[in-house]
């Protein structure tokens, strides 16, 4: 979920001089329209890790908007008056009327996460305390008021530097708190708390927006847009009883960076090295398979990726490793008759594999958000709930023991080219290429934005996304075979 | 919730006879046009408490449709090959394609009531397993799966009554076993952690149906009904995109009866008896307000009830028991402006008294399936979602300490007429009644629908309805009073 958030996105000062006064303006607009119209009440919800600027963003904000029609509660510690009523009551309190924007600080979030991290509660008490929080919102999605939940996150390196630097300066350092030593010595606990409850809120109705906290000018723009184009998409839709308009999945680009513009596609193997290499971590990943604990486990390995990185001969490494009586193959083409007319996640749960064996899956679920989004073969309604049900349906996989394994096998658009061009030439590959690849690659754009939502929305520590650089088939190959290996390895021993 | 179910429906052999052929002529036409349009698939899931007929309606239902077109599966011990998969495989494996009815014999709610009342789960576990159940079951629905859930229940006499007549007869005694015995012992726990799970999961696109087990007959027509109902409903809608139609959410009346028709609305009680025990009843009242434990206690009471049922009267008998100082009355009439531009329920959440405070509501929250619902002041998917969200709303109430009553004034519809006639002819009781009180009595039979379905859904074990026979109002006074102070014992002593 955090994936994203950690790249070290920055907005350079020209670009926000000049983008600056129109993302004012059009607020203002939309705004003013939202008054006028009263059709429905915004929350601006935010949340994140301590230092992230979340206070700084919230007043830009105010400084940005009419101030009159904003309300911006922070909800730290309860007041008497509160503390005797249900704990909703204050939010239900500051909920704002049609045509009005509430900025909640903190909400409804902050206090099972905390009780979770350090208050003792178990897993189950948080997992009933998600379940309130999506009746909840769902509720409010259906009553018609927009919700935007923003989290801000800085990576564990970026609030270690922040950190270090308050300290140095004697003018800061007092800024710099006991709890925020403690925080960071608790990091990857409170990150893998909010991870599981951002992905289990994280729905087609209310999604959670993740922005990377480092630079103050990229996270204005990016939650100043995604409010702009929130309210303007709602604002503009025709007013008629059709369910409400969902807030946009994903913050829009505000500097071009994204998980696979990031990636290095340069990185290679030499054949020599490949092939000595290759075999080691086929045999490790052998052994793993006939590992005395894989009685009480299956494996699921998920392979995507644009057209021509290189699938094929991936999956053809990992199962060339192992016992072919413990490891099937399914490729996944259109659905079949018989699995069309059941729900879709339904010709999946048919083959997943019984303790002790694997299924590797060429193209999988995930086709619903990927080709299915893009081809529109599907309504938005449709595949913007599938995020949450794909997550449901992996972690009920991990909670019976299966270790599931996802790689995004990812080349650029020339070497795709290339590669297209190549198999026309070779007969014995012309199969593989067909007019709808070419057709595909027009959109190449779009399947980016489905992509980076996909890993945003569905990469968790129960079933993690792993990102393959693919130009160079071999490194790809023994990227795939080590990530498996460790991930079986943490799985089976740790 | 099983309210309904405890009344001893019963259907004459005659009756039965008549309806029989034509329902079943019915459902394999219903059966036929499923099969040939195949638009959605239809399961049906039967749950509910042993000796309650649920073998037996099955096989009902198989002999009256085409059984090529039904697949019945029996959910009990798991086999080999669904131990070592995760538990909801066993469940997918068995959904029907589109345009076939499957029936489940058994089924997802099983494993975690039994893991609550025998396995010594935790009720954070069950709310974990519930909020999953949701999710899932949303997905169905989204899926266009239409899922009919049928809960077949005994009350305790009746079951009872079940055990006792088989082991009379040498020919039946075998079949009481030792489990049967264990299961009447613990009659109530498994009654309240059913309830909570029915109630929990009981939403408009997958409500639970309650059939009363004892009478055959009832059962079978009931189902018989249900199920018709539901399939033409969907079959019968224009074939467009719009969300698919819900089943019904209370089974058609087989008998004519219901919680309503079993009052005995000629219970009185005379003047100076009502005088002595009203001054005694207040007294206690007032004492408990000012019990040591109210501290952590606020209290609600909800009176809803038939035009001229004397809401009024009673509540006035309730506020002259206690310091003013600590009980408002909130009478809701129609939403403010402020009120109407946000969520329904927080003009009731603004209410919400802090501890040591209580609330009268006269009139409340469930004007939205009363009025709402049967003058269509809302569509039927919101009223539908109203059911859940109101019972996510009290159990909050109930969590936070506040005690909350909730009472039904019933009265004849003679017994309404002549009020209302009364009330016309004395000059200062005249603008208590208007020409809306006599259209609002045209529709009496769907408000009495609206009721029942309106306990049925929302009688809780953490709010109860009570239905308080009223057309003598010093027994209603006196009931009202004597059920506040009951509830109000149990709470702060129990």
């Amino acid at each position: 979920m955090f994936e994203s958030a950690e790249l070290g996105h920055r907005v350079a000062k020209e670009a926000y001089a000049e983008e600056e006064p129109k993302l004012r303006e059009a607020l203002l607009d939309a705004q003013f329209d939202l008054h006028e119209s009263r059709r429905f009440s915004t929350v601006i919800l935010i949340g994140g890790v301590e230092g992230a600027g979340k206070g700084e963003t919230v007043n830009t904000l105010n400084a940005w908007m009419d101030p009159r029609q904003i309300e911006t509660t922070g909800f730290v510690a309860q007041t008497d008056e509160e503390r005797q009523r249900p704990p909703m009551w204050r939010f239900w309190r500051a909920l704002p009327p049609k045509g009005r924007i509430a900025i909640f600080f903190g909400s409804w979030y902050t206090d099972p996460i905390v009780a979770r991290v350090l208050g003792g509660a178990k897993e189950a008490q948080l997992d009933r305390a998600i379940a309130e929080i999506r009746r909840f919102e769902r509720m409010l999605a259906d009553e018609g008021v927009l919700l935007l939940k923003f989290w801000f996150h800085l990576s564990k390196e970026a609030q270690r530097q922040r950190l270090k630097e308050l300290a140095k300066d004697p003018r800061t350092a007092w800024r710099v708190t006991k709890d925020d030593r403690a925080r960071l010595k608790d990091y990857d606990t409170w990150r893998e708390v909010s991870e599981r409850v951002l992905r289990r809120t994280s729905e087609g109705h209310a999604p959670w927006i993740v922005v990377e906290g480092a630079d103050e000018r990229y996270r204005n723009l990016t939650v100043g847009r995604t409010v702009l184009t929130a309210l303007r998409r709602r604002l503009d839709a025709p007013p008629d009883d059709t369910p409400p308009v969902a807030p946009p999945a994903s913050p829009p680009g505000v500097d071009a960076r994204n998980v696979l513009t990031e990636l290095d596609l340069t990185k290679a193997v030499p054949k020599a090295k490949y092939e000595k290499e290759l075999e080691e971590w086929q045999g490790r990943l052998n052994l793993l398979t006939r590992h005395r604990h894989f009685a009480e486990h299956a494996w699921v390995v998920v392979f995507e990726g644009n057209d021509a990185a290189g699938k094929g001969g991936a999956i053809k490494r990992v199962v060339g490793a192992v016992d072919a009586r413990f490891l099937r193959t399914v490729p996944v083409a259109a659905p079949t008759d018989e699995e069309k007319a059941r729900p879709y996640l339904w010709r999946f749960w048919r083959q997943i594999p019984r303790h002790g064996h694997g299924v590797i899956f060429d193209r999988s679920w995930y086709g619903r958000v990927l080709v299915e989004r893009v081809e529109g073969f599907c309504a938005e309604y449709d595949w913007q709930r599938a995020y949450g049900e794909i997550n449901d349906f992996e972690e009920e996989l991990a909670r019976h023991g299966v270790i599931v394994t996802k790689f995004w096998l990812a080349i650029g658009r020339e070497e795709q080219a290339r590669r297209f061009k190549e198999r026309e030439e070779t007969s014995f590959k012309r199969f593989k290429i067909t007019a709808e690849d070419w057709r595909n690659r027009e959109k190449w754009d779009q399947y980016v934005e489905a992509v980076c939502d996909m890993i945003e929305r569905t990469s968790t520590t129960v079933a993690p996304w792993t990102v393959v650089e693919a130009n160079d088939k071999y490194h790809a190959r023994l990227k795939v075979l080590k990530t498996l290996v460790r991930r079986m390895e943490r799985a089976l021993e740790g």
